[in-house]
């Protein structure tokens, strides 16, 4: 079967098999051969296709949540908000937790992985959000140059991690969502 | 020997190499047996001073970062802020992230390790930035029940966090007073 392109389904169970995994063991412990075990396939055809560890972990990310904030408009900055908010289920929110932490030390360790989330994941995202706040800047919501613009990934990620170790929760819809109208609108200046 | 207590000397020499240990290795890999050898001294000792892993990192934790709020009181909120991030150091900025980063898997992974850091270094942290803002409320610089009163610490961590894994960069003091400025003090109605 040399050659041969996975379908796209098999390709989708992998990469959840290798989420999983992460979950479990963390980055560290996830080895190539427990992905090939998880999910019967040869340890040649994994290398074969994603070349690394860093790229397949970093491609499952990216399969696992695709750019939610490209098609969110509203019309108002607190509306987009929201809307984010509301499209993103507790359940998924909790798993992105825990994977974020399992990616934190890792991330720091192996420049290459560092490299291909920021490539395949955040860069994705902060460019939506990006997109997201310049809307809002040029329908005069927030005033050009508000110094809280460049600020906005820094507050929402706080929102996850001290939900987790100050508060001992998964962060869920509803903490979101007042978090948003608590600190995030403030800070840009949006009543 | 036994039943003698540590001089203070000896166990400020303990917690920073137990540190020094955290921030090389990470949590999960650091055993007694490498705190033991790395400072000369008995497993029976450590056990018998400390009682298990988790307390004594929380230990050497709490002990490398007093409490700092404490006496802070210049007289306005921006005032203390900044005289928060002046009082810190790059390097020990540095220093403080990448422990957060080796306990972030650790501390969900072990309760009574969250347990003990809830304790002894998270609680009296808060409790020193709830007198700070406290104190703002009291002198009318903040309004009673502005709802980002009870982020602040999760916009503080968000700093943090992001500035590492987004901006691939260690916090520094410059940052932390652009921080403050942008974000904290404009999210509770601060000018």
């Amino acid at each position: 079967m040399a050659g041969t392109r996975l379908t796209a389904e098999r390709e989708g169970e992998l990469y959840a098999a290798v989420l999983d995994l992460l979950r479990e063991v963390g980055y560290d412990a996830l080895t190539m051969d427990a992905v090939a075990s998880r999910t019967r396939s040869s340890k040649a055809t994994l290398y074969r296709q994603w070349g690394s560890k860093p790229e397949l972990v970093a491609r499952a990310l990216r399969h696992s949540k695709p750019v939610s904030t490209a098609d969110v408009d509203t019309g108002t900055l607190r509306g987009d908000f929201h809307a984010l908010v509301e499209r993103s289920d507790d359940c998924q929110l909790e798993r992105d937790s825990a994977l974020m932490r399992g990616l934190a030390q890792a991330v720091h360790q192996n420049p290459d992985l560092h490299q291909a989330l920021r490539e395949l994941l955040v860069a994705p995202e902060l460019t939506g959000l990006d997109g997201l706040l310049r809307r809002a800047v040029d329908r005069g919501e927030i005033p050009a140059g508000t110094p809280a613009l460049r600020y906005v990934p820094h507050m929402i990620l706080g929102a996850f991690v001290a939900r987790e170790l100050i508060e001992d929760r998964s962060p869920d819809r509803a903490f979101l969502a007042d978090y948003v109208d608590a600190v995030v609108l403030p800070a840009l200046g949006v009543a």
